[in-house]
């Protein structure tokens, strides 16, 4: 039996406020369930849309006060920060293209940020978010949030432990299948958004599911990119962005790699697989069954690891929160973040000092990096898929 | 695209207490997580544990004043029906002999109640508290969670229109391996009260889990049990009550069943699995893998529907949060539960009419029917598991 | 890499004759591509139908000469028996009823036999069969295809040097869908012998599917049954034989069993699973994927063994015959019943004494006891579903 | 159920020579087992080694007279023509290298041949046996056996039916991990010359499963590949040839492709994968399981297709053998091939004339394209992984 996540803690109760996220999204809602599940943090005020009716009728439902609700994110940073009882950080949970200007403003005015993927639309805009939280010391979260998944930290840990010797191969795939016709030209506000250069950027399907591939290989095996070949494709027609992309890597310890995302695979909902072959052993995870991780040795048989029965290194162990067999989901990774990073806030606020188990959650570096990763990606595939 | 279960609502955000649950319990800290996601409801107060410095401390992680922290639940009971501010409803997680005294005290000083199952260790305890709930006319809810997965209610949506023809036979299973050693002589706290008969009841491995499947076959068939012939063995030695039980059943309707379940099986967690078959269709759902359902039919291929992605009946349609692909697991259903019980308190408290679906937890009924079932597997295999 | 079965050997050539098996019949032509595969025997003979016309156009086919195409299976074994060249065995793959004559009068005049099970309609006749076969010293396969799975012999050879500790449980199930509407009453051709009591005998669903799991547990645990109490259900109307049933069993050393076999389980193919509890070790194994087998432990991860990848005892090793990740199928496994039976036949022919190995294909004591056990089970649930 | 393929058949048994397949080899093994299944043909004569005493053991286990056992395969090739009952058709199954020298004469001399594949270690000469098979009008299969599964039938016939709408993307992996380690300097045979370009040709990885993924989406597909892009890697050192390949695609109707292969997976046996995603429907279908297709809808749940149990098109059905749920493996796979290749052979030796169904087996045409597409992959992959 297991000792997981237990509900709230001892830390004094965050505030935080939120940008995006009104009624009909669907990540912010995330966002607030996945706090709400721990406990440590309050939601106190918000900026849901840019419908000033839709943030109204959000923070009532949301039992917020209605000077709380902003018409701007301007107005709403201003405001809270002069108040006693102000957010301590603040949810970005916009389209793409607004990140930057929304979390720089944030970040001058002393908030500390959690931010949802890719970072930004550009990455010197990325690393300007990234200087401008160092210089202020705030702490960054980019919601890269598989990576919350106990099994996740677990293949991390195996890694660092050396455990797969040597990495050779890392396969790693995102299957989608929810644009696989011109979903966005029926006013699907989602992929009207995401297929839109405006708004989500210079990609689309690298930029929102293969952006995942490139964080989650980074994080389990701590492997650079030195360089790669992309191929974007744009497969429905009309569409103005990329909907599935091929692209071979080579990473600095040598090793070689193999990524494919795409939002036409009729037949997967949400596939993400990584496959990481080692000397040694490799790791098979599909983020479909989260809990479970096949384990593969050169010279005897494959294990089926399973999250709460069978033993995890300690840091990994901590996130399981229920026995085994009773399925943990999205929601419960999407709230390990949050339950790393408001403890983390708590403790920083009080001056302790931070471990780096403390700041296991993706910061402002794993953002920027993303951002780079599209860029080079996009630049391949325009050159006629291209080393680089 | 789905339209899901959304954050809070605008109904009054109710108030609950909650005894049993203190640190290092498992399920006291499910029922709060579970509320918290949907934010229908706050804590307010709370007889943790019989240990007081247990309460306390668990008070204090979760942010309770510590006036509303007490030392019995005959205590908590008296002091929040005089309180304005008091709980609406009160969770009862403690061990199953508990049970009956404290919910019948609290139903007698008008709270509402959620009870854990099985709902007592007596079945005439068990109909006292259903007619006292009814004399009372207060709402009353027993947790068995499995039912709140959307997939378990798109199946019984499937049965009341007719997609299986008539059923005629019932094959499920519930096997978990927590028990295949003496776990109860290592210290081990919920084994050694589930294999206590003073605190567990009558019956373990049917008690416990058993159950589950009595009442998930009824929530999706609606039949009713006409005769069965149970055996139940105690296939460790030295234990005291039953770890593994195998049931024959006849249904009203002249189906048949057959289940069991187990907690020796070595290589299951909680593979609670459920085949229903009918005349047209046949359905089988395990809970390990709760997003999908596999549909069987006749004379064409066999679909495999995806929670999200599929189009579900609509009530069952509604309890489900986000796409597809991003797995929901336990506490979501559990939250379902809740996400069904606070809203419904809340239309009664106010005064409004409730439907059938606003109801749809498992209540008082659910929970008599479930001692009953087995006070009679009990009975069987004692008779030398014979049709009863 | 593994060493497996080889093709052909240098035993002398065997002949062999069939009765039953036309075109048109199902379970003839496997034998006859089972044998081929090693090709350790010829056919030379044959009394394929009653029909003597199949029985031409069959031999015609197969390249028979028309002087050994038989009237009737008398005529065969009479004129077989004064040939140099006659048969060394004879297959019978004829419907249940017509088993025991054929069998007593083949072994009466000193044919080897391989007999399709179940052995015979009446245990009194099988124990006959028995008695004369040992008298004349003939040998005698029954077959019993799946214990062929070079998995099984693995799960056998497993639990005989104590990998298990002691067996505590056994589920088994063996769910097929063919029957499930009143196929027999469409005039094809093998759904309406199975169901006539005249010529399936007393039971369809035990004697046919229910009856290998009897004979397959047996052969990997050698546990003996001590008592069951069995409901054989006639679930579609108008049938005259069972097509569903459930088994509680208690073996000799204390255990317990439960076996499930259907054939109105709408969405099962042939999904023969069988499931062994240990004190150390658990085994799951599905007829439908047999090259894997899931072994769970009590305290580390679950295992999944693939053939020709992973180590198996040595007799279990023998039995497969090319690299892990082709499948081998049940024309394999059939197959691996004729390259033990024809190889301990030509060393018993020649005179050589046969070794416990050389004997691993199920005898006419698996043939009796099969029997026996449909008898118990129509016994127990004729009673009322009792214990006997 | 079903009508399969019929053991035997009213053609002429006709005659076969085999070179290569000694003992200790695999594949020769394999061809002989596939062929007797059906018992269409008779092996007569073999050159079954270069080592002799080889030759003379293997064909005295097979039964052969010693007469036609010969050293040499020009000596086997010259004598057999000579034959009135010399053999009509002559399988090489021997290392790459001598494919062409050995075909080549076999043609010269008036053999049909059945060649295992890649055909030949050039291209140049590929097509050269493809002329003179033209000129000589001699029959030709290349045992790309995959292409023999039932279901692989099927979807070739879906995809011909238009039941895909267009085709989009190709996803397809073929990983293994038996080169995982230095196995060829371990003496093992196969491994040896698999990794040895004198005897294996310019690729190792490509050429030996790279090139059944060409093949294989080539057949379901009838899609040409237009430009490719591929990296082949040594992952283990002192490799001579390639053990992984990482291919990215585009074909002839503008659809893109992504294949993977590899021989360092460590935990994949033998995982050979075709996803096809059209516009309507896509298809994903895994060798290890291979009587099962997964058809996923743009609009309706995603099926699971099972041989035998559901209706597939006429020429596919034809090709299955036993009822579902009943597995068939490689073996029946491969009797495929020889179940059409031979009654074709068999009908134009008596001068009919051949169907498109008949010559329904990878012919000359198949092997030259798959040596060119090998040639192209290590152009692409010296020159940089470039386009080409």
């Amino acid at each position: 039996m297991i000792e997981g996540v237990q509900s709230g803690s001892k830390t004094p109760r965050l505030r935080y406020a939120m940008v995006g996220g009104g009624q009909g999204a669907f990540i912010g809602d995330v966002h607030r369930k996945a706090i709400a599940m721990d406990g440590g943090a309050k939601l106190v005020a918000g900026c849901f849309s840019q419908d000033f009716k839709n943030t109204l009728a959000t923070g009532e439902m949301l039992g917020l006060s209605k000077e709380r609700l902003y018409r701007t994110y301007q107005e709403m940073i201003e405001a809270e920060r002069k108040r006693n009882d102000g957010a301590d950080f603040i949810i970005i949970a916009t389209p793409n293209n607004t990140h930057f200007p929304i979390t720089k403003l944030a970040l001058e005015r002393g908030f500390h940020i959690v931010c949802e993927k890719p970072l930004t639309t550009d990455s010197r805009e990325a690393e300007k978010l990234g200087r401008l939280a160092a210089e202020k010391d705030l702490l960054f979260c980019v919601t890269y949030a598989y990576t919350g998944y106990p099994v996740v930290k677990h293949m991390r840990a195996m890694v660092a432990h050396g455990d797969l010797g040597d990495i050779r191969f890392v396969n790693a795939e995102y299957p989608q299948e929810w644009l696989a016709s011109q979903l966005e030209k029926t006013g699907q506000k989602q992929s009207a958004w995401r297929t839109d250069p405006k708004r989500a950027g210079i990609s689309n399907c690298v930029g929102d599911i293969g952006s995942h591939i490139e964080n989650m290989v980074s994080y389990i095996t701590d492997l650079k990119i030195r360089s790669l070949c992309a191929r974007l494709d744009t497969i429905i027609e009309e569409r103005n962005l990329d909907d599935n992309a091929s692209i071979m890597l080579e990473y600095d310890n040598g090793a070689k790699g193999l990524y494919w995302s795409s939002q036409i695979a009729i037949g997967h909902d949400n596939g993400f697989r990584v496959r990481i072959f080692g000397t040694k052993v490799s790791l098979d995870w599909c983020q479909e069954k989260p809990d479970y991780l096949k384990i593969s040795y050169l010279n005897k048989p494959a294990e089926i690891v399973s999250r709460g029965r069978d033993e995890f290194y300690p840091h990994a162990q901590k996130y399981s929160r229920i026995p085994p067999g009773h399925p943990e989901g999205y929601f419960e990774a999407f709230a390990n973040l949050y339950s790393t990073f408001i403890p983390a806030l708590a403790k920083k606020i009080s001056g302790e000092t931070l471990s780096e188990d403390d700041l296991d959650f993706p910061g402002v570096e794993a953002g920027i990096q993303g951002v780079k990763y599209i860029e080079r990606c996009v630049e391949s595939s325009k050159k006629g898929a291209v080393w680089i």
